[in-house]
C-alpha cells in the first residue's frame, strides 16, 4: 500500500510513533520545521535517516516524545498530565527540538511550596442554635514566595497590610486572603497543579476566663486552633 | 489469512489497537461513524491511511487511546481508572472523536475538594461502663463548594441550617450530615472519587471546670478534640 | 517452525500474549472454554479470527488482560497487585470472559475506610523505672461498616459492647480490639489490603489536678492524648 | 545472520526479553537448568516451543518476568525497585521456576508496621542561650513486631527494659533505641524499605507550676508534646 | 534502505532501541567505546551479536537502559526523573557499562531523611491592627545528618550553636537557619529532591498568665505551637 504522503512515521529512540507532517510542522522555527519541512526528494531532503520500515529515526527519548507529539497536535490546549514527573526532562527536549511554545509553557510551572494556614473556632455565642456550632475562620493566612502566591491567589490575595509590598524580597509571610473559604483556596491551588503534601494542627493554651474579651464567648476561646496545610507543585 | 471484515486494525499514533467495527460505531453521531461508517470500498470509503499491516493510521495520542476504546467497547459501564491523571487530556479526545456520551461523563467528574470535619469526645458519663469509653461525636460538619458537597452527600446532607441555601454562593460552611459516622462519609467521598489527602487534630484549652454547663461531664469535656479530614478529587 | 497446537497466541485489542490451551481452559464454564475448547479444525472451531501472526484477535482491553491472564494461571492463589487500580475495570473483564472465580475474589474486596483510635497516655506511676515510661493504651477503638470491620479483625473484635450487635445497621462506632497494640491493628488492616492515608492527634484540656481519681498518676493525666488513624481499602 | 547459541530470546507470556544462556543458567536447580541446560539439538533438547521469530515460549506473565531476569542478571546484588508493588506475584514466579535464591531474598522482606514515638520539648533551663532552644527528645521509642523491630534496629535497640524479652510475644511496646535521634531511626528505616505513611502530634494539658519536680524547667514543661510516626512496608 | 553507520539499532534485553554512535561514545573509558568503538567490519569489530533486524543484543535490563542512553544524550543536563525508583538498580547498570559521570551523579543523591521544626505563634502585641494577626516563627531547627543537612541547606545554615560543629558526629539536632521562612527551607529540600511525608503540631500547656516574661503578650503566648515536618529523599 502507498502511504499518502503526508503520514510520517517515527522511530523515537526506538519507540514507533506515527503523525502527520502537518502535526510536525505545527510551531514555526522548531526543529521538526527544518527537517521535515524539506520534503521527501531524497536529494535535497534533510530528513532524518529511515529504518527497514520506512521510519524516520531521531535520536532522542522515547517516552518523552509522547508529550512532544501531544504538544504538536494541539498547541493551545497542551497541558501536562496530572502528576507528570519528567518536567526537567520535558524542557530539555522541548529545548532540543526548538518549541518556543512548549517552553514558555514549561517555564511558567515552576516547583515550589505554598502554606495556608488558619486560625479557627466555632460560632458558639452568636449562632443562637442549641446544636449545630459551624466553622469560624477570621483570616486564612498564606505564605511563601511572593511570585508563585500571585501567580495562584490572583486579586483573592490581599496584600495591603504587606510591609514587604513591591519588595524585592522573594518569601512573605504576610498575605492573607479576601475570603475565608479553606475549600476554595485549596481549588485554587489544585487548579494551578499544586497538590496538599502535609497538615498540622494544634490547639491553643491557658485557661479562657482569663483576659477575656468583652463580647467573647467563653466556649468559642476553648475551641480556639490553627491549622496549617503544605501545598507543593512538583 | 483473510481477516473478517468486522475486525479492524488501528495504529493510533504510533501504538497498535485492534477492535471490531461495532466497537467503532457503537456512539452515533463520533468521529469513528464517519470515517469507519464509510465500508472499506477504496472508491467510496473515507476511511485513513492504512501502513504496511493494514493498520488505519490515527494521528493522536496512542495511549488515551486505550480509554476511548474502552469507552467505545462498555459505554454503559465504563468509569476512568482510580487515581486516573489524564482527564483534561482525554477530555481533548473525546471532542476530537465526537464522543458526546464520554463528554458527559467527564463534564460530571469535576475536580475539587471537600474537607470533613467533627468536634468530639468520648462517652464517659452515660455509659456506665468502667473500662470502655466510645466515640461521641455530635455533628460531621462538611464545607466546600455547594454544587460538589450535594453531588457527593445526596439526601444524607443536612442544608436547613445554611443561611444560604439556594443562594448563589459557591462556597459554603453551613452543611452538616444527618448521621454522625465519619467513616460513612469517607466511603461516599470514596464512591465520588475523592480521597483523602491530609488530616489534622487539635484538642481543646481551659480549665474543665470552669462555665462548666450542668449534665456535662467533666472527663468528657477534657477530651474535646477537633478533628478536620481535607478530601480532593483530580 | 510448527508450533505445538497447545501454544495459543492472542491478540487483545492489539496487546500480543502467549499461553497455552491449559492456561486458557483452566475454569469451566468460562468464554474461552467455549471459543477455545471447540478445537482449530477450521470447519468446526468457534475461535476467534486469526491476525497475519497466527494470533488470535480478542476485542477487549489489552492492559487488563494481564490479570485475566495471571488468574488463569493461577487461579488458586491470583491476587491482585498491591494499588491495583482498575478492580471495576477488571470486574467488567470478569464479567465477559464470565470467570465466576475471578468474580468471587473480587466481590471480597470491597472498597470502604475504617478508623482506628486510641486514648492512650505513659506509664508513669507503675513503672518505677525514672529514665523509661512507655507507652500506655487502654482500648484500641474500631470504626467503619460492621462487615468491613468483621472481615478485617475477625475475632480479634470485641463486640460484646455493642448494643447494635446484630442489628442491621451498617456503621458502629462500638466496636474494639482484645489487644492494644496498634501495630498488630495496622499489619491485619494491611494484609487486607488497607492503607492508612490519613492521621491526626490531639492532646485534653484542663488543670489535671481537678477531679483527679485516687490511684491516677497526675503526670499520666497530663499526657492524656487521642490519636486516631484512617485506612482505606480502593 | 546466524546469532550464536548462547544468545537466547524470550517470548513470555506475549513479551519479548533477550538474555544469554549463562544468565539463565546463574542458579543450580532452577526449572531453567532444566529447560535450557539440555541444549537445542531438537532430539535431545527439553527447551520450550519457539515462535516464529525463533523465540522460546513461556506460559508465565511477560512483566514480571522482568524482575525474574534481573535477579539472575546479579543474583548477589539483585534488590526490588523502590515501591515494588508485586511482591506476591514474583514470589509465585520464583516458585514456579525454582529460584531458591530469590524466594529466600523476597521471604526476608515480610511486610508490616513499626511505629516510633517521642516525648520532646525544647531546651530551655539547661541552654543559657537567650535565643536558641534545640529539641529535646529523651527517649525514642518503638513499637510493632518484635522480629520486625530487631530486623530494622539491630544492636541500636535497647531491649534491657522489655519485660517480655525473649518471650514468645509477637508485639512489644517496650523497646526503645539507644540514641535519641529520629532521624537516624528514620533513615535506618527506609534502608530497610519502610516509608512513613502516618504522623500525629499531642501536646499535654494542666497548669505547669503544678507538680514541678525540683530543677524541671516551667517553660520546658509548658512545651511537652507526643509525637508518633507509623511506618510501613509493602 | 542502507542505513548510515552512525545509526545504531539495539536489542537491550528484549527493548529495542535506536540511538547513534556518537551518542553511545558520549563517555570515554564505558563499555560502550570498548563494543561500539571498534567499528562494525566484522573481522575486528568486538560489538554484541545482532539479531535478525540487524539490532545489536545487550543482556541487561531493557527498561533501566532509558535512563542510562537519556545520561549518554546528555551527560551534562541529565538528571533523574522526579519519583524515580530504581536508583539503585540503576548503579549497578552504571557500574556494569562503566559510566563514571553516571555513577558519580547517583552517589550525590544519597537517600535520607531530614526534620524541619519550628516554635510558632502570632504577632498580636506588636501588630496594632485589630484584624489581621500574621505568623510569628522564631527559628527554624533543622535536624539530620549532618553532611546531608549542609548539602541542602549550604549557608543559609547556622552552625554556630552546634557544640558538634565539626565532630564526627553524624547526626545532629543542633542547626537552625538564618531565615525563618519554612516555604523557602521546604523549596530548597523540593530542589535537592525530597519531599514531605509527615508533619506534626502540637500546642502548649498550662496558664498562660503565670511565669509570663514581661513584654509578651498573653495572646501571643497562648497560640504557641510545635510544627514539625519530615522530609525524604528516596
Amino acid at each position: 500500500m502507498a502511504l499518502p504522503p503526508e503520514v510520517i512515521e517515527l522511530n523515537v529512540g526506538g519507540t514507533a510513533y506515527v503523525t502527520s507532517l502537518r502535526t510536525l510542522l505545527a510551531e514555526e522555527g522548531s526543529w521538526f520545521g527544518e527537517a521535515f519541512g524539506s520534503g521527501d526528494d531524497p536529494a535535497t531532503s534533510q530528513r532524518p535517516p529511515q529504518d527497514a520500515h520506512g521510519r524516520y529515526f531521531i535520536d532522542r527519548d522515547g517516552a518523552l516524545f509522547r508529550q512532544v507529539l501531544e504538544y504538536l497536535r494541539s498547541p493551545a490546549t497542551y497541558t501536562l498530565p496530572l502528576g507528570f514527573t519528567g518536567r526537567d526532562q520535558l524542557r530539555r527536549e522541548a529545548e532540543h527540538y526548538r518549541l518556543a511554545g512548549l517552553l514558555e509553557l514549561l517555564a511558567k510551572l515552576v516547583p515550589g511550596c505554598i502554606t495556608v494556614g488558619y486560625r479557627g473556632s466555632f460560632q458558639f455565642g452568636r449562632d443562637g442554635l442549641a446544636d449545630v456550632k459551624f466553622r469560624k475562620i477570621t483570616r486564612l493566612l498564606v505564605h511563601g514566595r511572593v511570585a508563585l502566591c500571585r501567580e495562584v491567589f490572583g486579586d483573592t490575595l490581599n496584600e495591603s497590610r504587606d510591609p514587604d509590598h513591591g519588595a524585592s524580597d522573594r518569601y512573605t509571610a504576610r498575605f492573607f486572603l479576601k475570603h475565608v473559604f479553606i475549600e476554595q483556596a485549596f481549588d485554587m491551588l489544585q487548579e494551578q497543579g499544586f497538590r496538599l503534601v502535609g497538615s498540622c494542627g494544634s490547639g491553643t493554651a491557658g485557661s479562657v476566663t482569663e483576659n477575656l474579651k468583652p463580647g467573647v464567648d467563653t466556649e468559642e476561646n476553648r475551641w480556639n486552633h490553627y491549622n496549617e496545610f503544605v501545598f507543593v507543585r512538583d
